[in-house]
């Protein structure tokens, strides 16, 4: 008897937007498809449609055209937890843990491996699949590349090739007007978007969550430029970004929106403060989601190629319950049980990259 | 006796960042030296420059490699009236005329033709220098293409492409997420970009100035989507837009902001307003300066090229105190006299572009 | 009895690869579906679809996705023509009048009125099915932007855009290396692509076909702007440039290659003269099929959804064996039997463009 | 006495043109200047500029906005050996040693230390200045990214991206027109261009310096993609491919090229070939210098920076006669005497990318 024969696979998207998901699901597909002669099955929504039932075919026919595409052809959701899941019952709306139904939707859809991608909410979940008996291989996925298991993932170099052509525009209009620009993105806990974009656009400043910074040795590194003849400074903003024994409170003036963390956050409190500081004409821009849309870079394909081929082979060896990582130049994998939980990486504010932006001149107003 | 005889001319450029600043400076400059024989003179910072005598002299070599370029590489300003200046007398500040100064200022250096860049304010100055009897000749300078006296104004090109790519990023993220995304762009009155960038974005709403909405019609057109199985809509906002018998409030909730005008405008509302109708999570984007810089699209290299050499031209046959204007696909000019104070040219509600959107689908929050 | 009611209407594209088919497309179903409630099918790779029955249902989810697209969802054919169709009879192949069997096929179909995009062998078609009574509406479709009846044609900005960006890029190795850099472009009959691209990629001399040059003054061109201090050339040379009093025989030394207009034309032979008269290091690229192919401009989105949206329009209207055009600002239309056949929209050797370019110091090789 | 105390460096681009230059001598400048105090000159054209004296001192302002600029400021030069130089003596060109005369033109400008970006070429000659005493830092420069030495070149992300964009491009004229289209890019020895656009740009075979390849292998995959229903195939070949057994000839066609290693080279006769055995009508485009100029991406752009921090980093602790390389994420570097000569990195037959490629379905053309 062969217990671990493979004949049909699933995979669902889960979580925010990230440049490279269709990329996954197309090496998925075809590798199963081509390679092992698997079947493939997509479950739309993430967890949602695996509560639901949304399910469909994965063909070659499904997955063609769809390498330079962002987005998931898949859809994704976020609060859908299915082990915490808001449910009707006699009218009032309660959470239960719904995972069962989850568990017999795929295995009625004959589903022997599931495939999921996603960030930590969804990885979480994938874990207490496998805990459940699931055979789960997972993908990981954040743009901002702050997980520790991995090297890199996808989705950051297109984050950072926006955040960089963003710069690239701001600059122009900053030299032309003597202006101080400052541009805020992505990176609530870890400062790679910033630090990258902030390197590969000629930034004069970068704030990061990892180097608390006082906004007065900010407006010294901009004077000590209006002091060679540079009228005009770029300030590159992560949103997590502290000040030096303070905390973030400019979220609160914008409340009412509706994506109070993206819209509003620390690039327009720093502005605001050099503005009065240095006395420049200062603008803040807010780059929010076109981070994470749109056409992944030619980096981020191949890498998310790789994620996928790599997945399907791990299932195919056997070797269930772990996360693909990228190790140096090589795919590798780690268990599941590992990587949940663990901290985030960080940027080390006396690593090599931070030390050769400050032997350039780039301040990160910590001094 | 050659009275017109010109040997130096003068240039320079106000008012905001505009793509294809650079490249009207390039032309003028090969244009006078390569055809013309003259000598030219940069004036750094708009008028404050030439108040402050602030010039350089600009050989090929000053303009080489600078088409591509955003910016303008005389640098530009704002708020410098010369004939409303502000200047300190006793220790005051007060505002009064110092356009003599200007004037004798440029007469010392040997000027016969100023050249002047740049938008309503800028050239409203122009008129004023060429009633005093300076020999002026106007470029226009707008990203809204909102100038009645010329069919098309350089940096609105650009200022689309930006527009429309931010849209397809958007794009990936709403579809895939089921969600609304707002994107507002510039246009304080007129809808130009919002009306180009949607078509060419594929937006499903577009909300300009010319078109007071009602965020109910918006919603409707949602739900109509929704109906047919889309369940993302992506809608495109004008600066402007206004609500039918409505104002714009909005803008007091972040005024403290140091630009209170492009962050967290109209658009913010608009999203709060349809997560609320249609119960779609929705996010919104405020583009801001990213339309203003960076490289200009081959178009506006291209138009800002003509409209270069046409002013030397202008000049060459004395057409003084005019400015250069495009019409259909020729060069011509206008009065200054006669353009300054020009109502804007508006996006027509029942014009041939709204139209054919609404033939498409394209609802824009009338009915 | 309403004679003329539509209910259903086809379309198909024809001839080569051109930014802005499926937004036409896409503007064509929307239109017809959402604005007229018509019914659409496609008609798959041109002609040879209609012949061979090739069609598809066409719904408001077939064209969704597409706006940003390049080519068309509906494929192409070329030497498609019905009405000197090679097919086999008796064994053999011949050439003969299949148009009944397609016009049997779309009555088949129950289609009112064709919708027929495409260049000038595939509108010669058009008109001439239109002379046998079937109601077609032509929508034109050339990268090179040469056709008499119309302004512009979708297609041509994207040409113009990828041209430009190449420029940008020959022109940075150029200067570094001080090289000639020969960039070949599209354009047999018109320069307009070559002309544009050369503007705004900050050429140094532009070789069309409607301006015969004489390769020493093209060196001598080059050879002034050494003498100002400039040891590099950017040249754009049309494909189908011409020598004066000359003729292209570069292309019999690469008669092997599959595609002999397009690889080692008249670039490479001005390149190889233009390295022995002038001395510098030159190097020739061929931009070729880059040009047709990819995701459509903003512009070129815009523009090919007038077209698509008109065509509608006039098809509503009974305005059949019309071609739609543009006019200034205007969609407009022009009978078929007017359109096929008419000369070509040449540069205009002596127009503004030309001049202002001339004024610059851009060398055509005419003098 | 201090012996090693650095007052003035000087640094020198070689060889071909490579994205990333600009921003390695940005960095070089900045960091010695900002954190070292150190003066910098820059020798322009070469070590030709180095034999003819030609050296301009760099500031902080002659490196200001060159960081998204492609190309050197300092210009390069090819076939200038100063230990093999082609010099006039008594009216006949010989060639001669004249590193002594270079020596001495640093010397008087009282260079303590040469910092020499390029390739191969430009390195061996580092060498051999370092072996006569001159202190060398040495940065590598290639964007074939075959260096054993160090993981990655700057320039080869660029590169990458460029014909990434260009297969987008030609993919939808292939999928529109049932066409092969033949994408021929840099490598003359190492296929990795190729490689990572190919599987970034979704081609369905890729042929590779690395694995020799049979062209009824090819069109195999390519009538496989047909009876799955693909009528259209996109192929990636690098410069250098080889036929199994075989030898390139086809550059024998087009000898009359300026350059016949770029034009008309191996892809011209792929693209024939399979014309003929697959019967799909078949394109080739050579991409050529497209490759190697332009603004580089973020990527090129962080790591070049990186290099001309690293190098200063390396002379100030008087680490001299080493190149800088990349080891994993780490900056290090290694003995010019043990770099030069090294055979090159090239891709693995057997590698991870290969396989995860072959999973896919993607061609070698070796089965």
């Amino acid at each position: 008897m062969v217990v671990n024969k493979i004949k049909r696979i699933g995979i669902l998207t889960g979580g925010g937007d990230c440049p490279g998901l269709n990329p996954v699901i197309r090496a998925v597909v075809r590798t199963a498809i081509l390679e092992y002669g698997w079947e493939v099955v997509g479950i739309r929504n993430g967890y949602k449609g695996m509560y639901n039932g949304d399910f469909i075919e994965l063909t070659l026919d499904s997955i063609s055209g769809i390498l330079h595409e962002g987005g998931t052809i898949l859809y994704s959701s976020n609060k859908d937890n299915l082990f915490d899941y808001q449910v009707e019952v006699d009218g009032k709306l309660v959470n239960k843990d719904v995972s069962d139904v989850g568990m017999e939707n795929i295995k009625k859809m004959g589903i022997d491996v599931m495939f999921i991608v996603g960030g930590d909410g969804t990885l979480t979940s994938a874990r207490d699949f496998a805990r459940k008996g699931v055979k789960v291989i997972a993908i990981p996925k954040t743009i901002d590349n702050d997980l520790a298991s991995t090297d890199t993932t996808f989705g950051f170099s297109t984050a950072v090739d926006v955040a960089t052509e963003a710069l690239d525009r701001l600059h122009t209009t900053a030299s032309s007007h003597h202006r101080i620009m400052v541009l805020e993105v992505m990176g609530r806990y870890a400062g790679w978007i910033a630090l990258h974009s902030g390197i590969a656009g000629g930034a004069d400043v970068i704030l990061l969550p990892e180097i608390p910074y006082d906004i007065r040795n900010v407006a010294r590194t901009i004077e000590e430029r209006k002091a060679r003849g540079k009228n005009f400074s770029i300030v590159v903003v992560g949103e997590g970004a502290k000040e030096i024994g303070g905390d973030i409170t400019v979220r609160e003036i914008i409340k009412d929106s509706p994506d109070p963390i993206r819209l509003g956050g620390i690039g327009i409190k720093v502005a605001t403060q050099l503005e009065k500081l240095c006395g420049n004409e200062t603008r803040a821009t807010i780059l929010g989601h076109l981070q994470r849309g749109g056409s992944p870079s030619s980096s981020d394909r191949i890498l998310s190629t790789r994620y996928g081929v790599e997945a399907v082979k791990l299932a195919a060896s056997g070797k269930f319950g772990n996360m693909v990582t990228l190790k140096g130049d090589h795919m590798s994998y780690d268990s599941l049980e590992n990587v949940i939980g663990r901290k985030s990486k960080l940027v080390n504010p006396n690593g090599e990259l931070v030390e050769a932006a400050k032997s350039m001149g780039i301040g990160f107003g910590d001094e």
